[in-house]
């Protein structure tokens, strides 16, 4: 059919369609709500650089935040002369109330909470509904104080349902938990912010036209802020992917196998004499991070090399400086006993 | 090997360094200087969002620029408070002077011009290295002018060497003449603006870390401005067809190619009594536009679709109102026949 053709556009459309329409079943949002994106980072830049900022703004970070979006709101910093600082979530992994340091750590000039729903270094999961509520419930300049959510680590994890928790911006990624292909995911924009923001990065695909091929405004949904040709085969394959995941069960059996899992390894981790895991309960999701006791700077990766040779893909975290491993639902009990006596063995070398 | 292990980070790492070079060749530049973006539009976004704009800057336009960029120019526009002026460029498709009427426009405010290598709607090719050095040498608050290239047309059609060009950004996509997967494109950024131009869309591939994994700076080159995870398996798909059109032969032989059967096309439509070719002379590349000569609203587009159904893939262009034809190098005498003969078979309908 060519690169380019009546033929290609509708099926581009259809596929575009599908792919929306299967994301919003995920999220429990409408398909408008959605914009589809290349990374969870491209989503996160569309509504830091859609705001319009004022000198002296507020954007309040969590200290477990990824480097990629710790950059970008450093940059806005620098760009529109706000204020940045940061609140401490990863002592609340034991103890504590993430919510309580989030709502004790806004300002009168806040505009922006940006954090993760769960956190990528520790599997911290956040009680994200109750953050929104406080951040709604904040009496500040430019009340409401929006939410934007890193859920790099949550889709395909957390049965979820965005309506309900009402993050203003929701950016995620295809290709990490919900197995799909590297360079397609998503942003959903809660409705009733769409106009907050405005297009940042912008091409033909965002745009209305007038008959004569000029610029009218912007489309009237989630495709505004979309900008130009992408590889449009990936959304096929992330649909594929996300139907394999609902055939084998609910997002809720899926989260209920992968605690199961998540938790039978973080007991055998435990188990063993070397080993510390960064929680002291079970993980609430599949992200289990763990430290060997009396470590050397090199020990951490020199662990996860000997691993991957064997084909277990686990990998380090700067900080805190910890091993994290990752469990979904179709993770076996037999790849974690084998995971053990793989490390046991390194331990003991 | 996963998503995610010192394997694939390896072969992304090898697979990048590929295309970069593979691209530099074709543009003649280092590979340091090319960024891997998903399409033009984004190439173009990078330098304009990345400017430091002042209000009352001014951005000079041609007037047959791609509805994309005019809406992201006018977005900048409406943010910063700076000037757009538009110069006309289509009433020199044949005669008149395209550098002449960029410096004619060019105010002492101007810090951008943005302008395509080749007209997208009328398939005229500008002269490039005369305009950058037109504005070069221009007068002016900012100087030099700053020139950035809409490179949709032309990477993949004419020999390229951007290092003699001078053209400050050159934003391209491998997807049309390059005939690789749709995206995956890039931007050339020459060295001696590249600090005048911040990133603005940003994650973790653009920046360098300290070992505790906090964001110290941007990397030095092209990198700076790449966000996350791409569709990594592209760049190999355009790494194989660039190789494929040089085995055909050099960048010289394939355009000479390219002019020889657009002429022959452009030659067998002038002869057609019901159509008028945009050109007066034989275009200079693969674009080839033409219209019916008193052609009612439909006209153009019906005769697309109904050309589409036999295989033929032309489009229609707004603006001005026409149709236009691609002739790549590999095109046969035989399509071009095959062509004319459904085309003549339809205005005789």
């Amino acid at each position: 059919h060519g690169p380019f053709s009546n033929a290609v556009n509708s099926w581009i459309n259809r596929t575009t369609a599908q792919i929306k329409s299967a994301i919003a079943r995920e999220l429990q949002v409408a398909p408008e709500t959605i914009t589809l994106t290349d990374s969870v980072s491209s989503g996160c830049n569309i509504p830091i650089w859609g705001l319009t900022w004022r000198e002296g703004d507020h954007i309040l970070l969590s200290d477990c935040e990824h480097p990629g979006i710790i950059a970008l709101v450093e940059e806005i910093r620098q760009r529109f002369g706000i204020k940045v600082s940061t609140c401490p979530l990863l002592e609340t992994l034991n103890g504590g109330d993430p919510t309580a340091a989030i709502a004790q750590n806004l300002r009168p000039t806040t505009r922006l909470v940006v954090i993760s729903h769960i956190l990528w270094n520790t599997g911290q999961v956040l009680p994200l509904a109750e953050i929104v509520a406080a951040c709604r419930a904040a009496t500040t300049q430019y009340a409401p104080v929006r939410v934007l959510v890193d859920a790099a680590q949550s889709v395909g994890v957390l049965p979820l349902n965005l309506s309900e928790i009402g993050a203003d911006f929701y950016a995620f990624t295809g290709h990490k938990w919900l197995c799909g292909p590297a360079g397609l995911g998503g942003l959903y924009v809660r409705p009733e912010v769409l106009e907050e923001i405005r297009p940042t990065f912008i091409g033909w695909r965002g745009i209305s036209k007038d008959p004569q091929g000029n610029p009218t405004g912007w489309l009237p949904d989630g495709r505004r802020f979309e900008v130009a040709t992408s590889d449009f085969a990936l959304y096929g394959a992330l649909q594929a992917a996300i139907a394999l995941h609902n055939e084998w069960g609910t997002a809720g059996d899926r989260l209920h196998r992968i605690q199961t899992l998540s938790h039978s390894l973080w007991q055998r981790l435990s188990a063993l004499p070397a080993i510390a895991c960064l929680r002291a309960a079970p993980p609430e999701a599949g992200l289990v991070s763990f430290q060997v006791k009396d470590y050397s700077p090199t020990t951490h990766s020199s662990i996860v090399n000997q691993l991957e040779k064997q084909g277990f893909l686990l990998r380090t975290i700067a900080h805190p400086d910890c091993i994290r491993a990752c469990v979904h639902y179709f993770t076996t009990e037999d790849d974690i006993d084998r995971l053990i006596v793989a490390l046991s063995a390194l331990l003991n070398e």
